[in-house]
């Protein structure tokens, strides 16, 4: 049901960074649930986690092991270990002990993350005995696997693959993804997990991703979901020749550059495979004020139902998206200088419908599986992308029978 | 599809109030479309209207005349006449002079309401063409002709009619209202129009009316959409034998809780008949700071559309009221102290799953018609209820579906 024709990519190694995933049975179905991703002694790491108040026990861990120089990071798909109070918090230590027994490190250097069903124990001896085998599968060319491993509801394994330049040597970065439900990261994503093998120190990395995730992750919404477990990593190994990259360099500009676009592309590849999605829509919008106001009136409506299911029906019903931009809540917005297009077709000018406009014009825009909504505010010059998908009868079948 | 079994009550008549329908042809359908409603010379009239910066033409001019002394409502449906700029002020206009020159009375004294799909011109001729015969309708008895006439994707007509006592002599309260998606009402809800036979000045009246639309209308959603048409009136004839009400008097307090049993009524009317909807859920949420705070935690798991979407499944995936909770951007949320129930089985105690809690249990609940969530903030003494629908396959179809 994904929109697009998705293949995975070619995904190019990154020197230091070893993935190995097995199935531990957590899902009851066939494939891995169980990924371990092991750094270089080399690397610094970098992570941003959600904000929802009711975070997760691993997100407690992972935002406190952070600061902690780790060398692993644990990932289990089918329980998210969220709502489960004092026994969450036991349970993912025990994780992190027993990866850190097999492998002579520390608890503390385990990163742990958990997506999946909320509230139900996590299944620590299942996990517990399957971790050798992930162990032993630890490769460098292991992303494929791990991307399938992290899956939930999520129907392809989601990842990205580039090589920059950075001062006459390459620097590679790789990524991977999941998520399709429950999905308006805020300050973060669901999982994403990317690597380079760049040298760069720990603090400027933490900023890079901060940035770079502000701008994609935070810019996709679903279905306004903000999940317990969202947490995007970033991982840099220093095995690249590259020098290392310092702040405010040509180097920097380059390599944040790239992040961004690998976080950019991870986030689209969610909403292509939003819960029951047929179209993906990017709403642009532009003159605002601040990017605060523009991201608001994206949201707005990005997350209104009757915008959702008219894209779904292909009905250019425009008079929807004017109503949602009309309870943003944004002050003193004057209505004679709005202005919305569908891709290149104006719809609303002067506040009404544009003389312009025609039912088949719109049609033939609304056919298409990825279009473009582009407000036109007349207020500044901020400018602000937020992507979603449509609202279908697969979003509903998939959320009533999640558990079921 | 409504929640309940709902029968169009017994309504009273309002001395001094009459009402005429008759079908213009608007929506191409047998129902009635158009409805005229008359008030006697001594009455007042208060009214709130819709807070999207969109708001459609007959709202400019019904917000204007209410100031007016206004003799006659002018309601249509199957058309919002909202997104037509200049020509859907015009329009409006003239709808209405039409019905000014049929009455004697001034175009001025006509507040004009339209509902139905946005963006198509209002087609004036046809509603000048069936005045005459609406007129000709004009009945005190007529409440519930006037309920079915103003119905758009309604499944039902909704009314409410009660009688109290002031100062030893009845006073009677009658309503009506419409709406089942597009609906998140802000300051103002769909159409509701409520009539009293009550003597009270338009200044309290005003107060009485905001009051209680805050408290009624204002706490209701279907689908977070707030619609460009809201509109809520109160007609009060002074035909009564009560003598008239005056401000912080004993009558006040007996005739304001009236108005707000009425309005909550109506409200509750609208949420039953939500686009596909098939549950009825009450958001309680108590130990709030303030009111504010817990509209906004009530509101935000009414919009959530994975509880929504459990809720329909009969599924109790508390773990998604939860994560609702959690990413309601209430500062400093204490986990530990929060609590939440269905009904009387408590799910979530101290930040989990609660001991007690089984999923037969919950269960149990899921399985009723209508169900109460009882979120406990530990924070402070307000409380406030919400009201919302769960979300179904209809839905989507009902708003895939709309315009063909």
């Amino acid at each position: 049901m994904a929109v697009g024709n998705i293949d995975f990519p070619e995904m190019m190694n990154v020197s230091g960074i070893k993935l190995g995933s097995t199935n531990a049975g957590i899902k009851q179905t066939e494939r891995d649930d169980l990924l371990v991703i092991e750094m270089a002694e080399t690397a610094t790491c970098a992570g941003v986690f959600t904000q929802n108040a009711f975070c997760a026990a691993p997100v407690y861990f992972a935002k406190e092991h952070l600061q902690k120089n780790p060398r692993w990071l644990l990932i289990n798909s089918g329980n998210a270990n969220a709502g489960t109070g004092e026994q969450g918090i036991l349970d993912t230590g025990e994780c992190c002990s027993a990866l850190a027994d097999m492998t002579d490190g520390e608890a503390r250097q385990v990163l742990p993350f958990s997506t999946g069903v909320i509230g139900e124990n996590l299944p620590v001896e299942k996990i517990a005995k399957a971790l050798p085998q992930a162990l032993h599968n630890l490769q460098e060319s292991h992303w494929q696997q791990a991307a399938l491993a992290i899956m939930t509801t999520d129907t392809f394994a989601k990842g990205v693959s580039l090589v920059i330049e950075i001062k006459g040597q390459l620097v590679t970065l790789t990524g991977i993804s999941k998520g399709a439900g429950m999905i308006q990261p805020n300050m973060a994503t669901m999982l994403g997990f990317v690597a380079t093998d760049a040298k760069i120190g720990q603090s400027l990395l933490q900023q890079c991703l901060s940035e770079a995730v502000e701008q994609s992750f935070n810019r996709i919404t679903v279905d306004g979901d903000t999940s317990t477990n969202d947490a995007c990593i970033l991982m840099a190994s220093g095995k690249s020749t590259a020098p290392e990259i310092t702040p405010n360099s040509d180097s920097y500009a380059v390599f944040s550059k790239a992040v961004l676009d690998v976080c950019k592309r991870l986030a689209e590849l969610i909403v292509r495979d939003g819960e029951g999605a047929t179209k993906l829509m990017r709403i642009l919008v532009e003159q605002a004020l601040d990017d605060k106001e523009a991201v608001r009136v994206g949201k707005t409506v990005a997350h209104s139902p009757l915008v959702k299911t008219a894209f779904f029906a292909s009905d250019p019903n425009w008079g929807r998206i004017l109503a949602a931009v009309g309870r943003s809540e944004i002050k003193q917005l004057d209505l004679q200088k709005i202005e919305i297009y569908l891709d290149d077709v104006c719809i609303v000018k002067h506040g009404g419908r544009a003389v312009s406009y025609t039912e088949a014009l719109g049609q033939q825009v609304m056919d298409k599986e990825e279009i473009t909504i582009r407000i036109v505010l007349g207020r500044g010059r901020a400018i602000q992308e937020v992507l979603t998908c449509d609202l279908s009868y697969d979003y509903v079948r998939i959320n009533a029978e999640y558990r079921t």
